[in-house]
C-alpha cells in the first residue's frame, strides 16, 4: 500500500481526486486538506454518502505520506510542493506551476513570481503517451492542464513525424464544461448566466494554457507560436472537445493518417482513434480517464482534429492518478477503469 | 406618459422590470438604480444589445417620477419605499417588506425590525385576479412572492366556494427555475452544483412565502396553519411549478370543478384553465405574465392542481407592471402581451 | 465465473446493466441481444470506446450461461423468460411482467393479457433490504420500478412500525430524469421539448407504478389504496427524488424517527439515511445504487420524507445487479462500488 | 392590414413565425397548415395558451391571402411556391429551394431534382443588410439558412472592402441549439443522448450550408472554394454562435477594424459591434432577431469573428419576417422589437 495525501481537497480537482483515490486498490488516503473546511468532512460540503475528514494543511503529516497529490491554485502550489519534497515525499501536482521549463514564460502568463526554481529541473511533464519514462523517474511531476492534454494529444502523431506545416497557424476551437472554472463563486459561474447560454473567453493568444501547448510543439521542433486557441464556457458540467484546424507539410490520405494515429498511440490503455467517418464527442469520454480521437480530411493537406477528454478526468484527476500509477510502478490502470 | 424609476435594476427582478418597462408604451424610463453598478451601463452588467445607465439610488431624482419599481431585497427596501412616499410617488414594492399585514409575523420570519409600521396601512397586497379595486386606489403596493401567487390563484377559486376541508393540510409541492434564487454569486446557485441536480429547501413550514398563503387563506377563512410548502430547485433557468393536494368538505366532479374555476376567472386576461386531462407545465407559462392551472380529481374529496407561472413574469416583474396598469388606470395587459 | 446474459441490451437499462457487469470480477458476460442492432456492436450504437457485439434473440445460447438479465418492455418480457426457465437459468427481469402478485391487477394496468401465470409462482420482488431471503433462493427475481424502488425504501420503516396513518393518503410527489422514459426517440423526448422544462404526467392515481407500492403497503397492513402518486419530468438525463408526504398514527420526534430509520437499515450497504436537518438531493445518488433517505417532521403527525435514487442504479440496472449478486451468492457490493 | 398565410405552421420555425405575426400589429393571419395535426389546433401540439386552427395545405386559401411564408421542408416547398406564386401570392421562402443561384449546385448538396427552375430567376436570396433593394422588389423570397447567416454577416464588412486573404482558409466553428434540427424525434434530437453532450456533425466541406457561404463570397470575387465549416451541436434550445478565423491581404490595426464594422452596418436596426475587448454570446440575442459580433485581431493579419444569432430569430423566422416588412413596405423592426 501506498501512503497519499491530497492537498487542495475540497475543490472539483481535489474532490474528483479523492473519488478515484478511494476505489485504488493500493493506496492508503493519509490525508485531505482544505483551508475553508478544515474540521468538516467531505460530505458536509458536497453531496455524496461516503466520508473523509478535512484537516488545515498546517496539520498535515507529510512524514507519514509517500506520495501528495497538490490540487492547489497556482502560486499557492510552490510553497506546498518544495514542503513536500522537502519531506522528501513524491510530489504530483495538479497547478500550472511547474508545467512551464522556462522561469520568465511562467511569470508572464502567470503575473506571479516563481518562487521555487530550483524545483523546476527535477520537474516532469506528465502526458505519459508522450513521455512515460521521464514519468517513471521523476519525483515531482508538472501534471498538464486540461485544455493542453487534449490539444497535445491530437497533434502529438503529427508532430513527431514532422508533418505539421509551419507555416500555417494550427487553429484549436476549445469547449470546455464548467467544473474546468472551478468551484469558486462568481458571476461567471452562476447557473442562470450559464445555462442556456455559450460564451468565448480569452480567445486567440490570450489564455495561459498557449505556453503549455507552444512549449511542447517547439519541442518537437514545431512553430510553437503559431497557436490560435479560442475556448468556449458550455453549459454542461464536465466534459472538454477540441476542433482542432491543422495544415500539414505534405498530402495525406484519410488511411494514412488513420495508420499514423493507431501506431502512435499502439498499446496506449486510455487513448481511442475513431475509425474514419466517426467524430468525437463529449460523451466519449465523460466519467473516464480516456482521450477520444476522430481524424477528418478537408483536403489532404488540411485536417480537422476533434479530441474528446473529461476535463476532470484526463483533463486533470484522472490523468494525475494515471501518472502516479506509472511513478509508484503500478499497472497503468489500476483506480481508472 | 407616465415617468418612472427602478430601484435595484442589477438584479434578475429589476432587469426584467426594465426590460418590461422599455417596450411599454405609456411608460418614460427616468432612472435605474444600482449601487454595485452606478456609473455603468446595463450592457455592461448583462448581454443586452440595448442600454440604459445605471446609477446611484443617491441620485436618483424622485421628483421627476410618477411612480417607482422597488426591486430591492426585503429590509432594505423600507426606506427607499418611505422615500418615495414621502415625496408622493406611488410605489410598487416586490419585496417581501410590506406583504404581511401583521407586523410581528414579519418580524418572526425576516429576522428583522419593520421600519415603516406607518406605511403598511397604506399597503396592498397585489394580486389583480382576486383585489383589483384595492390596487387600484393603492399608492403603495406589495408585489406578492412568486410562490405564493402560484399557489394562491391555484386555490382562491376554493377559497372563495369555501370547499377547502380545513381538517386535512394543504400540501404544495413547488418547484422553481434558479433566477428565483436571485444573481448574487453562491455555492448554492454554482452552475455544477444545480446542474443534473434537483434539491428540496426549507421543506414543510419554514420557508418565508408560507405566511403570504397563509394570510390569504386566512381572509377567505379557510385554515392558514394547515399549509405544507416544499420549494426544490430544478436546473431551469425561469419558470416555476407547484403541484397542489386538497382535500374538499363535499364530493365535486371534475366538470363541477371546471366551472367552478373557469367562471372565477372569467375575464381575466392572464388566467389559463386547461380543459380536463391537460396538465400545466413550466412551458404553458414561461416568458409570459400568464398563470396556468391544471385540476386533476382523484377521488370527490381529493384533487390535485398543477400551477404554472414564470417565477420572473407572473411571480415577478409582469405581475408588478400588471399591478402598475391598473394603479395608473392603463390596459391591464399593455406592455405585457 | 458466472456466465451472463443479457437480453434488450440497447435500451438505457440494458446498456447500464451491462456497463456494470463488464466491472464485474465474477461475471463472464456471454451474449447481449438487440433486435434492431443486431449485427452491430456496442460502440456502433453508444459514443462508448469498448465494445460488446449485439446479438439476435433468436442467436443467443441459453444452454451457455447460468442468468440472463431481461431488460426487454413488459409483455415482451415474458416469453423470453419462459424460455430462459425452461432451460434452466435464472431470470433477473427488469420488466413489470412478474412484480405483481396478481394477475387481474397486472392485466389491468398494462392492458395485455399474463402469458406466463405459471411462472409467478415462484418469482420474488426484489428489494434487499426487505426481503433478501426470497431474494437469495429465487429462480425468477422481479426486479422493481424506479419509482416505487424510491418510495417503498423511503415508507418501509414506517410500514414495519404500523406507523403510517391509513385514514391519510400517502403522497409521493416524485422528479424523475428523462432516461427513465426509454430511448425510444419521441416528442416527449425531444430535447427542445423537454430543455428548461418540467412537466407532471399520469398524476393521481394513473400511473402503473403505483400497483407495485401498494402491492407492498397491503403486504405490510397498510392502506394501499389511499397512495396518491404524481411523476414528474425533469429536464435532467438521470436521477429520482420523491417527496413523500405521510400522516402518522401517534407522535413522533426527529431523534425517534432518525433512530427507527437508522435500525431498519443498518448493515445495508446502499443505504443512508441523512442526519436530520440535511435534505437528500438527486445529487447524492447519481451514478451509483445508493438509495438516501431525508426525514423531516412537519408536526409530530407529518412527516415529509425525501428519497433519492440513480433510476438507472438503486432504480434498475444496480438493483438488478445487487439482487444478482445475493442470488449467486456473491458479496451484495461486488461491481457496484 | 395584410392578409398572410403560414405553410408548415407545427415545425419549430413555422410555430416561431406565427408567434411573431401574432403580435404584428399590420398582419391579419388567414391560415396556418399542417399536414400531420390538419383540425387540430396549435395548442393541441405546443404547449401554449393562445390558439390558431391548423388546416391542410389542401384547403388553404392561397385567394384570401396578399403573402405567404412556407416553413416547408427543401424538396416540398418547391410545388407550394409554385401554386402560391401562380395565384399572384408573394412568398417569404424558409426552406432551402430557392436559395442557391446554380441549380446544379443546389442538386449536388439536396440530392433532389429542382423542380421549379423557372422561378430562380426572380427569387432574391433574402439578407436585408447586404442585399434590402433586391429583397423590397420580389416576390419570391429566399430566406437564407441560420448558419449562412451567421457567417456571412460576420464576413460582408471584410468582403466588400476586398481585405479577405484568398489563399487562406475561412474556417467557421459553429455552435447551434437543438431547435436547429427541428422538431421530428430522432435519436439525435433525444435529451438524454444530447444532453450534457457537445456533438460536431457534418465538419469540414459537408454540410449544405456551406454552398450558400461560398455563393455570397464568390458575389463579392472572394475564394468561395475555401471555406472550411464546422457545425456543432449544444445542448441548448435556441442560439447560434459562429467562431470564425479569417486572415486578412493587408495589415488591420483592432480600431481600423471597428471603423470597418461599424461603418458597414451603420443604421442596421438588427446589427450590434461589440466594442473592443467585448465578445459575442448565444446569450447576446437570444428571442431577438438581432446579430451580434465581435471582433478580435490576433495578429494584424488574423482575426477572429465571434457572430451571434438566434437560429430561429435572425436565423430563420425573425429574418423572414424582416425581410416582409420590407416586401410590404412597412418599418422593418415592425413586430421585431
Amino acid at each position: 500500500m501506498i501512503n497519499v495525501g491530497v492537498f487542495g481537497a475540497s475543490g472539483y480537482t481535489g474532490f474528483e481526486t479523492i473519488k478515484i483515490l478511494r476505489q485504488h486498490p493500493q493506496v492508503k488516503l493519509i490525508f485531505a486538506t482544505s483551508e475553508n473546511s478544515a474540521g468538516r468532512n467531505m460530505s458536509d460540503i458536497y453531496p455524496v454518502a461516503w466520508d473523509v475528514p478535512l484537516v488545515s494543511s498546517k496539520t498535515a503529516p507529510l512524514d507519514e505520506v509517500d506520495a501528495v497529490f497538490c490540487c492547489l491554485p497556482h502560486a499557492a502550489s510552490m510553497p506546498t510542493v518544495r514542503a513536500a519534497r522537502q519531506s522528501g515525499v513524491r510530489v504530483i501536482d495538479l497547478s500550472a506551476d511547474f508545467r512551464l521549463t522556462n522561469i520568465a514564460t511562467y511569470e508572464k502568463w502567470y503575473s506571479v513570481p516563481h518562487t521555487a526554481p530550483e524545483l523546476l529541473q527535477e520537474a516532469a511533464y506528465g502526458i505519459p503517451e508522450i513521455n512515460r519514462p521521464q514519468i517513471r523517474e521523476t519525483n515531482l511531476l508538472a501534471n498538464p492542464g486540461c485544455y493542453p492534454t487534449s490539444i497535445i494529444l491530437a497533434l502529438y502523431p503529427l508532430l513527431k513525424a514532422g508533418l505539421l506545416n509551419a507555416q500555417q497557424p494550427i487553429i484549436a476551437d476549445s469547449k470546455s464544461g464548467l467544473s474546468g472554472a472551478g468551484r469558486k463563486a462568481s458571476l461567471k459561474t452562476h447557473f442562470v448566466e450559464v445555462n442556456e447560454n455559450l460564451s468565448p473567453y480569452n480567445i486567440g493568444q490570450k489564455h495561459r494554457h498557449i505556453a503549455e501547448v507552444s512549449d511542447i510543439v517547439n519541442r518537437f521542433e514545431g512553430n510553437g507560436d503559431n497557436i490560435i486557441f479560442s475556448p468556449h464556457l458550455v453549459p454542461i458540467s464536465r466534459g472538454m472537445l477540441s476542433t482542432i484546424y491543422a495544415g500539414l507539410n505534405e498530402d495525406q490520405s484519410s488511411p494514412q493518417l488513420q495508420t499514423l494515429y493507431q501506431e502512435a498511440y499502439t498499446g496506449q490503455p486510455f487513448m481511442r482513434i475513431l475509425p474514419d467517418g466517426q467524430l468525437a464527442t463529449m460523451a466519449h469520454t465523460q466519467n473516464s480517464n480516456l482521450c477520444v480521437i476522430s481524424i477528418t480530411t478537408v483536403t489532404p493537406r488540411q485536417l480537422i482534429l476533434c479530441s474528446s477528454i473529461d476535463n476532470l478526468g484526463k483533463g486533470a484527476a484522472g490523468q494525475a492518478v494515471q501518472n502516479f500509477n506509472i511513478m509508484f510502478d503500478i499497472e497503468e490502470t489500476v483506480g481508472l477503469i
